[in-house]
C-alpha cells in the first residue's frame, strides 16, 4: 500500500459535520392523533432517513423551541438541559449541537445497537433519578414525532454500554440511559 | 347539630366517580406545532377543565391506544405500565382508571401541590430508575397534549409528599415522582 493510498483511505473513513435543516413545524399528524399512533416497532427499512426527516427527528428530540431564551421543547430539571443526544449511523457517531443546528463528529465506525439507519443515544450527567426524568422526557418527544410523521421507532434501554461510552467518548460521569433507534416502517 | 344534618354534610362531602369521555382523536395542533408550542406555565385561570379536556387529557397522560391488547399511549419498562395518575381537584382526589376510563375516587379535600383546577400526579411502584424514566415519558404526554390544544401545564417535583402520600392512600413501595397543574391559560 503506497502512502496515498493511505491517505485516501483513512481520509474515506473521516465523518464530516452535518448541517441540519430548520424545522418543518407544518408537518405531522394533530397531536392526539400521534398519541393514538403511539406503538413500539423493532423491524426498520435500511433506507436512510430523508435530510429533512433527521432534522425534524433532532429538533423535536430536543431542539431549541425559544430561540432568544434558548429554551427546548423537553423541559429538563431545574433547567439543567442536561441531556446529550448522539446519532450513531452505519458510517460514524455524532453528536446534536442544538445552537448550530449541526450534528458534530465523534468518532468513525458502526455502533448502532440496533440495524436501524439512525440510532439516537440519550445520555445525561447529573443524579440519576434526574437524569432519568430528563431522559424520558426526551423518548416520548422523539416517540410522538415518529408516530407523528410515520416513522418507526422503539425505546430500549439495552446496548452494549462499554463499547458505546468508548465511541461516543463519554466522561466517567456521564450516564447512558436509553437508544431509539429510528427508520422508515418496512 | 342534628342527626340528620350530620349524615347530610357527610354526604356532601363524598366525592364520586367520575365517567370521562371518550378522547377526541382529531382534535389539536400538528405534532411539530405542539412541539414548537411546548413551554412551562406556571399561573393557571381558576376555570374548571371542560368535560373533554379532562377526558383528553388523562388518555393523553397514559390512557389505552390499543384496546385489543390493552397499550397505552405511554411506553414503559418491560411494558411493566408502572405508572399510576392521580388527579387532586379542590373537591378531592381521584385515581384514573385506564380500562374503565373513569377516575375513582380516593380521598375529599384539596392537596393540589398547585392552585389548579387540575393537578395530575405521577406515581410509580418500581425500581427508581425506571420508574423515573417511566415518568419522564408520560410527563412529556402530558406537556405535549397541553401544548398542542392550548392548555397550560408545568413539570415539577417539588410537593408535599407526607400530604400527599396520606391523601393518595399510597403504599409504602410507591415514590410520587413528577405533578402536573393544568389548566386555561389566565
Amino acid at each position: 500500500m503506497t502512502l496515498f493510498m493511505l491517505i485516501s483511505c483513512t481520509n474515506a473513513q473521516e465523518i464530516k459535520p452535518i448541517k441540519l435543516n430548520a424545522p418543518d413545524l407544518n408537518r405531522g399528524e394533530k397531536v392526539m392523533k400521534a398519541l393514538a399512533n403511539r406503538k413500539s416497532t423493532r423491524e426498520f427499512s435500511e433506507k436512510m432517513l430523508s435530510q429533512q426527516d433527521l432534522s425534524d427527528l433532532l429538533w423535536a428530540a430536543n431542539g431549541i423551541n425559544r430561540p432568544k431564551e434558548g429554551k427546548r421543547t423537553a423541559p429538563s430539571s431545574r433547567n439543567k438541559q442536561d441531556i446529550k443526544v448522539y446519532v450513531c449511523m452505519a458510517e460514524g457517531s455524532y453528536l446534536y449541537n442544538a445552537l448550530t443546528s449541526t450534528l458534530d463528529p465523534v468518532s468513525n465506525g458502526d455502533v448502532r445497537p440496533v440495524k436501524a439507519p439512525v440510532c439516537l443515544i440519550l445520555v445525561s450527567d447529573t443524579d440519576q433519578i434526574w437524569g432519568a426524568l430528563d431522559a424520558g422526557i426526551v423518548s416520548q418527544n422523539i416517540s410522538l414525532f415518529c408516530s407523528g410523521v410515520g416513522l418507526a421507532t422503539v425505546v430500549r434501554a439495552t446496548m452494549n454500554k462499554e463499547e458505546l461510552k468508548k465511541a461516543l467518548k463519554l466522561t466517567g460521569t456521564q450516564t447512558l440511559l436509553l437508544n431509539h433507534p429510528v427508520g422508515y416502517f418496512k
